[in-house]
């Protein structure tokens, strides 16, 4: 049962016409685009006052509904407007820090910490009352993301947005689901469109990928955004931890739920690109490997077949900066790209580049001190362990491309996820298979300047 | 799908071993008060630090038990112990509030702010992390808000929960439900419950109720807290607009639907204590309008048959004041009390009472200048106008008590509401029907100093 | 989505004034009886025409609505009407037969077939046509049934309902369901309305047998009877075989269900009389047991706690033929009454009434050789076994006078269903636990004919 | 909740042996292909005794693997086997007649039914017991009806499965559902196979068809055969009666709904070959009409935008017997082929062609007296109108082909159907507009016989 929204149409006019006489908005649908973002602006002051809340969500309605009408170039004026105009104001601030200061007590700093909560917070909240108003927010953000880069001064606007969302999908609010061939058409044809990682060509590829016999799919729903999910994971119920996308992807032979022992997670995507920064996958992945576990009780192997999208990049800086010789044997193999069609190439190549791959992974590190590999970051930050290194894993072109064709397996393990989430948190310590490290010796010898690490 | 928490518990000695460790806690199930005061302390504070998100939900969910098992005394000491503990750095708010004067631009507010949100939110944001957490939640704060009486200091953590609890509980992630003898047996057996204005005497009685020929009941419900209403509206499809609660409640003549032209919602019963001052009423009213006008299109009146509770105590403190004489005639006849058996004397009574009610709703009001009556304040509010008095409405020991006997029915009219509420809330205006206008100047002349209105 | 019958009224004044006028029916809806059946005789010939479908939809409703409106008298009349009117065409089947007699193929077999097929059932599946008409059959049957001991020469009307009946309720549509405190209440309602075995006391005592903790409910229900359950079963779930009812009913210790090691079903009521004959109980108890093992691994017992209702009425009866001495120890004891309160006297009784009882189960039978009792001849003909006598196993009122509070395990094993089963059909052998056996040699002593087994 | 087979398949081995024993059964899965069908005559044979209900379940399913197992011709011996061998006893049937002609009551005329039901009804209603069963007997009858053609003796089989599908797939038990964009995949990938009248291409067109601006799709489906549907309807929602299947098909104008007045049912398609003579159609398109009145108060057309695939075949019939001259107008014109890309030609030949439909709608019978198209047959016995001639309408190669691209409207008017009906099949009349008729008088001066009609 959703608010029917014909009714509240009657209230309009007459909210409209008394908002605009005493806003004094130029108003009128005149299609001038000054107006449009005036109205919008006038819709957001109206919002802001205390009123009816049936008006509220009304008003709430029609200020999205200006905000999806207006093109980018007044979006990123609507997002100034807040910036400059929905602050806080700062005679309140200075005025409830001086009661704080004589007291430090709780109330004082109810009242300063309300003083300070940007107004900006409060328009979305009550833009929010609306239906559909949470997903019009995500797409907001989403939006505003992409404007960040070039008006970096409206970063603190975005951690508005990430304040509520944090609030807004609440772990305690997401719902699991399974995806399958008995989902709606209109949630798998999102799924199509989400997914980030490997692309599905189309519904035979999507069906492939659903098969109950060997796949499985899940995701995060939220309750206000209906069927859009948030994030979704596919796995391949396999013998043996899987070393290759392309099997995967082609379907492989199919093996029995009750043969397999093995749960690879090869594709993981967010959705939204408006909830950046609200983690969900560290919760999904684990859910799901407690759901399989539940269903298949001959599971005995929690793996990713991840890819390792900094690779390539990784290898092109460290020529770059001399680290590696132009002449090093691999460097020169890379260049040449022979090894995809050469058997003899790819054997020679191999221990070469898992070695300097698992150099890469256990030893590249950004400014923080974290692996340079942002998928390394995120499972090595959920408690997975670094399993192995697998070359060549994904010759598709994206993945000769980012990594030169590798791939690898970070391991879920229930009874070390915790230690190794600390090992990792506290100490920057990348937990792996003892074979990787022997490898990342090898690589490291590769490397002009060895002690690098 | 649930969280599968048995995976979870696998997670616990290790986590619980190196919590201890760490802040050195007392720790053991020892039954001794103190420790258990001591390990929701120490829960509390292992939440507070960044680790891994699992851990998170387990620690949660652990620290929500630990509360549970704690008695009042603990409870209020815990609450005091936020108060204390949880506050914010004076520190960092000192520095914040010195880098946000020096510029006063956006990126020093949203660290000011960040500075003075107490990190009681952020604990009761983790918390929440955990199933079934929001319930637990709200139900921390009814106990809260029982302490709050004898200890006003706690005020500053009740508008913790209040600030987290709008964003959760926004009106666009609520859904309306239809309640029928359709509905599961556990949720009906909670309206039973939580029914608080004219109380269900057992099954039958519900079941009359819910009689789909001529009663309609609507509840909102939360995502997060599952088949618990959160308010729920009880309506009788009648012929005309009722005057009388006990000729409803006792089934009277079944309407057919298609014959009914007045929708009278005789109850609305908020069902979470914890709840207070998050509003669902206002829009559950009107969105139950809605409904019924798209199911019933027959229908063209939207009454309340309301109590009004503090009619019976107001009449106390005239006559405590003299502003009531000792001998009036109505005084005489409420304390004789024989009206209740004696036709004659009811029609003798019912212009006086009527006048004397009509005075109280219109002119009694309290220190913020709005009606002293609360129900009236909350319809009023919402926009509705005061439609007639009925006397006598509601015979039963609680509405003789409370109110002489009086109910009143309060109109909601779509195309007024929005102006009826801005004349309400802007001025004070109470929109009444002319009748009331009159039978109050006829109630005034039996108070004393008459121009006290 | 259901028929929306509104339109289809459109046709009926017209259909049914053609109706009447090609039949003659005296027609009219003048209130006399006579004229009710003529009309309900006349929609049922009009639906026996070949017609427009959508029009048979709407002549099926009308007449089963004029059936309703029958009295007893005018039903059986109707019936007689069915008994005369509606068997075969004699001179089709007379041919049929001679066409058959020459070739003895297929094709003459068929036409015979169909030539025999009484009209009836023709009728009977045209009246199922409607919307809900399945329920309003089923109804039918059961004033059928009633009518037919005062009218036994309407067998086989019964017996065409039968035919019909057992290819509508298909094992095959049946649907499973767990009955819980989350089941709508109007299907709840309709449980404590058609416990047939315990009775259940009111909406607690229903709550209590609903514990999601130690009890289970199921019930069958066919997609074209909606919410009306056929058969339900309650469980209890406990530690060790039960041997008592009254401490199930009350409630007794509740067992955690990872501890419990048996389901004792404790009843058993089909829900329809109208489906008498239909069997139902023996697939609900096997894929109740599927069930729950399948959810309570720790199960190891699946066994009844049944009635023995034919048990005192064959003792009265042994007594009457002199089988039983009427100074017999136990009749005398039984006819004193005293041992529902004299603890030695039970003990001393026990072993003889075992005694007893056993010799009832084992070597009581009927005129076709089966088990006098019916409860033991529904559950040993399912394939279980005779487990435990229990004494006193049910003192209510009705266990005393049914069975001087006796009752019985019966146990299902997996596997030896199959050839519990076969001995009992083939050979009529009852399957039992040895002490049964000893037990009913104690028994038959007691008996004046000590041979008659 | 579905049977656990797992559980019976215990029951299996048991049993099966000692079914082998006596029915002395060659058995083993040797793969021999005469052992094969022999095991499936053994499991017949099993089933067909009074055996346990539970273990009937289990050999009902095994005997459906054992079918599916088989190729072809040995499926045809199987049938050959059960037209032999489950026919009815020839001594049961001759004693039950010589009963009943002496009394030629009820009781003897239920035994002579009885004994008349061929075995195989039998059989089928046990192999019906197992879940999935149904749809299995549905696919099984497809293959008959496929061997029937050549194997004329078996239409008495196809009776035995008829008789039981009438009962089985009463319009009663039948489910309507919407199917729309929301609907699981799996179904809608099963109405992408069925579409029969205009192929779907691919999703987009499916979804191009689901759009919910101006779109419907309705299906029935029965609660035993799942998620399988039984027949389904396409309609575009239109202003004005359509005249052009591929306007339709390609998307059109999108029609906002609050505008469309016209509801056409562009395409019906029957799903199951099985299921044939089971008339779903009429009952389909009736409800469907019902319910789009209801949602959509505005239509105030509902037409079916239909093929009419036996002109073609006609026109040349009627050439062949020189009815219609060789150089006839418009057989020259069809002949030659270019009306298709010249639209002068197009204006002088449709008036002739349109007289020429008319005629064959109108005139053209079968050996029954009915009309001798079968698309015509089908609307106009449900009581629809000829509406409307549209050429070209259809100009896909298909069109062209079986009808010269013609295609017509026939219009469901809700008062009328009724007596359309009625004098359809009394009379044989065909109702429709006037100036089909007058067409069909300008079509008949063309045939050199004139009178023919």
């Amino acid at each position: 049962m959703n608010v029917n929204m014909n009714f509240l149409q009657e209230l309009l006019s007459n909210i409209e016409r008394r908002t605009r006489e005493r806003f004094r908005s130029t108003g009128g649908d005149s299609g001038d685009k000054k107006a449009s973002l005036s109205q919008l602006a006038s819709s957001c002051e109206t919002l802001m006052q205390r009123g009816g809340e049936a008006s509220q969500i009304l008003i709430a309605q029609q200020a999205l509904k200006r905000y999806r009408g207006l093109d980018d170039a007044d979006r990123l004026a609507f997002f100034e407007m807040l910036a400059e105009h929905y602050a806080a104001d700062s005679d309140d601030i200075h005025k409830a820090y001086r009661d704080w200061s004589e007291r430090e007590d709780n109330a004082t700093l109810q009242k300063l910490f309300a003083a300070c909560e940007p107004r900006r917070q409060h328009l979305l909240r009550r833009l929010n009352l609306c239906p559909g108003g949470t997903y019009e927010l995500v797409a907001m953000r989403a939006d505003l993301l992409r404007y960040l880069k070039t008006n970096p001064e409206l970063a603190p606007l975005d951690d508005d947005f990430a304040h509520l969302f944090a609030s807004w999908f609440n772990r305690g609010f997401l719902m699991l689901e399974s995806i399958g061939w008995n989902t709606p058409a209109a949630v798998l044809e999102k799924i199509i469109r989400y997914e980030a990682v490997h692309a599905i060509q189309d519904w035979s590829d999507l069906r492939r990928r659903l098969d109950p016999g060997d796949r499985r799919c899940y995701a995060f729903f939220h309750p206000a955004t209906g069927d859009e999910p948030l994030i979704f994971v596919e796995v391949a119920l396999c013998k043996g931890i899987p070393d290759n996308i392309q099997t995967i992807l082609a379907g492989g032979e199919e093996v029995a739920p009750g043969e397999a022992d093995t749960a690879a997670f090869y594709s993981i995507s967010n959705c939204q690109s408006g909830l950046k920064g609200i983690s969900f996958g560290n919760f999904l992945i684990k859910q799901v490997v407690q759901e399989l576990k539940r269903d298949l009780p001959g599971l005995v192997n929690f793996v990713t077949l991840s890819p390792v999208p900094g690779f390539a990049g990784w290898v092109d800086s460290q020529r770059k900066e001399g680290e590696l010789a132009e002449d090093d044997e691999v460097c020169t193999a890379l260049d040449r790209g022979s090894w995809l069609n050469d058997k003899a190439e790819r054997q020679r190549l191999a221990p070469e580049l898992r070695g300097l791959a698992a150099h890469y992974l256990l030893e590249a590190r950004n400014a923080r001190g974290q692996p340079l590999d942002p998928v390394a970051r995120f499972h090595l930050g959920n408690g997975a362990s670094l399993h192995r290194i697998n070359w060549p894993g994904d010759t598709s072109e994206k993945g000769c491309q980012q990594a030169h064709g590798l791939m690898v397996n970070y391991l879920y393990e229930i009874d070390r996820i915790e230690q190794n989430h600390e090992a990792f948190s506290r100490e920057g310590t990348v937990v792996c298979a003892s074979d990787i490290r022997r490898q990342a010796k090898t690589g490291r010898k590769r490397l002009v300047s060895r002690d690098n690490a």
